[in-house]
């Protein structure tokens, strides 16, 4: 299986180009759309959008990603190696975005012109004639030592982490979706730890998968003020039908991130949230006694 | 086959997410897109779209429909056997719409955890963790009655039927396309019989697939006015060509059902019509002699 | 292999049916999707599109175009055969566009209902009824004695042509891409025949993949203007990195025509281009002597 996240739209023949190289090479290849409504040139954007899905895919999906401002310099192009899945597109920091900053087990630069649709690739189109190709060689279970060279340390770029102090988190809204949800960098169990036992720090806490704790739930929370947009929000709640039509409120989406949400409603244009914006969520902790 | 139609648009990655779950339960499924593009929430447009395309599809395939205002609510998941398709989303109302009213052979609640993608399923995001498994189950082959119990009567929602009288039928743009044409509620057999026949009423006119008799021919109907958006239109034709660039005219589209349209044009934009605008149709009938 | 080039977009049902049509016919067919966003009834578009497709996909790959403004009225429907590909839709002009000229090696005029998918046909929606059922039969390898009868001349539609002189290339703009980009009509070698050696005219210069022979270069030109939108460009250079960020340039993209393109911004918004806008490139060449 292959896996296609783009900038490229639907509207050109870019993605079919890179589709038709796909299927020449490996005819029995199963291609996936993750989207190709990625901003131009927004590889954060591109990083978000593909993390949310690569857990629900089968092993040895290979998820190809051409989101490539650079595309004809000389930043790399490489292959990842990450648990059993394969990441093909420019080294421009998407991968250590989409794999949360954890260690690949391999990291291939494509320098091996066999392995392309030419051995002169257009400067401008990689997607089609480097990346689409090794992805379906990858795909068609060629070995990666016969792609590219082994190579380390990936481009680095990370996620803004959230900031807390004792009784309150800040983040920012990283991602609005079609409905207009607006969903943040603030994981559940950094607001659960912020809501209940601040001092309990664990460094490895944000970590990808670190769910909350089986033995604390929302509902042990304090009462919380959120300020984003334009709105206060003081309901954190389990779906949108918790509240009534049109109103606000706080919820972990399916992601596993805060979300800002209107029920049957856009979050974003009701409380006037744009992509970016900060949220702020504090607690109404009892003064300590003393 | 697995044919799939929700409003989660294609910029995000829930419909990518939906599609790995799938393809992990059963690599062999074949999955059709119908649309990602309804409305929000608009049960009812999905219901329209996906009916129009449900006969062009093969025996047993599976329908998978998510448009889901009521997720994480207590309205419930249901698996609809109609002919030899299935039918899997929320009981909200869709699937008599695009069964039209015909009575499905079985329905089953989806109260199976088993045939889920977890225990615990997102609060929020059922299409990922619950219909598109089940879908996928089913395309598998897997007993309908090992992924939930046998239920009755689907929650009901019906399309608005046209009026009719003596000598008209009031009906309205039920949807435009992207071409600008708007496609009406009403019927070649409820026009015709209108037109020719009034008297002879049939309860079961309505049925799906009721065409018009082959012994009636549009050639027969009498002149006719039809009042939509800010025009009057006099023409009932076979096809856009038979009126000159720019004019509009009427005409039963592929669907069967009476369009507005207007030749090499918007009949939306230059007629100013839109979703839910009423149509007048009005025979110029003789006086009854006397 | 079936691509899959319209103008039906998306949000409605139209592509879906056909494909439930092609895959009940031929449930082994392998469908991409080129381009459902040509703008309606825009046959250059389409062919533009599909062109820059076709070099990229396998032998025996089927390529249905349903653009179809005569939809319904007398124009023909065509099954078009070139090198190892087949085309089919409507004979409106597309596939000489697509085919950039060259002589087609067999048409067939779809006329034979026993290849379509009723007798009687929709009359205005013949990718559904006739030319999908056509393209999957063809897919499934069908003989075309039987979906049709051999014909003669598909109806001429031609590429404007650039307009050279001793000194200078007079293009227009035939597609602005969904990043900006604005590519012209000018291929490669009229460039560099212009520039370096314009008495050396070759009538069969612009036949398909011809391309600048190996002995002469981009750096052999001398230096240019070119005047588009509200610019004057001097830099023609390989690739969007090789200028600072903002600055416009000319480079040949990857489909072979000269491109006006903005690194990491859209040509078309910040120099105020649209499609069909003109483009002159003029050489700044020494006055010959005497």
């Amino acid at each position: 299986m292959i896996t296609l996240t783009t900038d490229f739209g639907t509207s050109d023949g870019y993605v079919a180009a890179m589709k038709g190289v796909m299927l020449s090479i490996h005819p029995e290849a199963r291609l996936v759309d993750v989207t190709h409504e990625i901003e131009p040139q927004d590889v954060m954007e591109a990083a978000f959008v593909l993390r949310t899905t690569v857990p629900y895919f089968p092993a040895e999906t290979v998820h190809l990603v051409v989101v490539d401002p650079g595309v004809g310099t000389d930043r790399r192009a490489v292959a990842v190696r990450s648990g059993d899945h394969w990441f093909v597109g420019p080294d421009n920091g998407v991968f250590p975005l989409v794999l949360d900053d954890q260690e690949p087990d391999a990291i291939y630069e494509l320098d091996e012109p066999d392995a392309w649709r030419a051995e002169t690739p257009s400067t401008t189109f990689h997607g089609r004639d480097i990346f689409a190709p090794v992805a379906a060689h990858l795909n068609a279970g060629r070995s990666p030592e016969t792609i590219g060279s082994p190579a380390e340390n990936l481009q680095p770029l990370r996620w803004a982490m959230p900031i807390t102090d004792s009784h309150s988190v800040q983040g920012y809204v990283a991602h609005v979706d079609r409905f207009g949800n607006c969903i943040t960098n603030i994981r559940r169990k950094t607001l659960l730890r912020t809501g209940i036992d601040p001092d309990e720090e664990n460094p490895n806490e944000e970590k990808p998968n670190a769910h909350a704790a089986p033995d604390v739930a929302l509902s042990d929370l304090p009462a919380l003020k959120a300020y984003v947009g334009n709105a206060v929000i003081r309901d954190l709640d389990r779906t949108y039908g918790a509240v009534a039509e049109g109103d606000p409120l706080l919820l972990f989406g399916s992601s596993g991130f805060l979300e800002v949400a209107v029920n049957a409603g856009s979050a974003a244009e009701l409380l006037n949230i744009r992509k970016g914006d900060s949220i702020k969520v504090v607690f109404q902790k009892e003064a300590p006694a003393g």
